[in-house]
């Protein structure tokens, strides 16, 4: 597998519903954290915060399973299909992009749908993040 | 509208098809090239290696029509979904993530649809990367 990781070591990777084809999330990973998503099948990611290899849903129970796994022309970027558990945003929204452009307002609003409330499905845990 | 620029003055942009939700392409914009996606209503980036602002289809004619701009949690990814006449990929493909890992062969392997002929559409013009 000939993909190119930048400067850091990371490679920026979409996450997409498989099902429904929302794109629910950009996030980074390392060689390690790749190499663990295909091994297992769970979608794991390099926190640039944290420094450290993160398990999706590891606190959330917002599990990622890997459907397909896809690079581009450039061998740049990794684009995986998944199902997701619950909801890939630590908001509570199915997806991380749940804001959109009003250009009447010119201002962002959400318009996505949220599926779970954060301050249950975290009580207790330190991160909110996954 | 206080998106997050990375320390290069970037931003990256998933390109999504409005009608099929296929992920077409990511790709960097910096705040001038998104403005005049914004303005115009074709998609803009910014190419890291000519240093420059580009049309998406300058010289192919696969314009990237914007039909609805989004932004994740951080703020620090978009996602624009869009009419993409023609094909994303300078390499012919409709979308650039054209390439599927197959895991019983450890590689990836090309299962996207061909949509043109570069040579065809890129002929006498020097540069093939829109």
């Amino acid at each position: 597998m000939r993909l190119k990781f930048d400067s850091r070591g990371l490679i920026p990777a979409v996450i997409q519903d498989a099902k429904t084809g929302e794109v629910l999330m950009v996030a980074y990973m390392s060689r390690q954290s790749l190499a663990r998503t295909l091994e297992t099948g769970k979608v794991h990611f390099y926190s640039r915060s944290r420094r450290k290899l993160w398990l999706k849903g590891e606190s959330s129970g917002h599990i990622q399973t890997v459907r397909s796994f896809h690079t581009d022309c450039d061998q740049d970027t990794v684009l995986l299909r998944v199902h997701q558990r619950g909801g890939a945003c630590h908001t509570g929204y199915r997806s991380c992009f749940f804001q959109q452009w009003d250009a009447k307002r010119r201002r962002f609003r959400a318009t996505g749908r949220k599926v779970f409330d954060p301050n249950r499905v975290y009580r207790g845990h330190l991160s909110k993040s996954d």
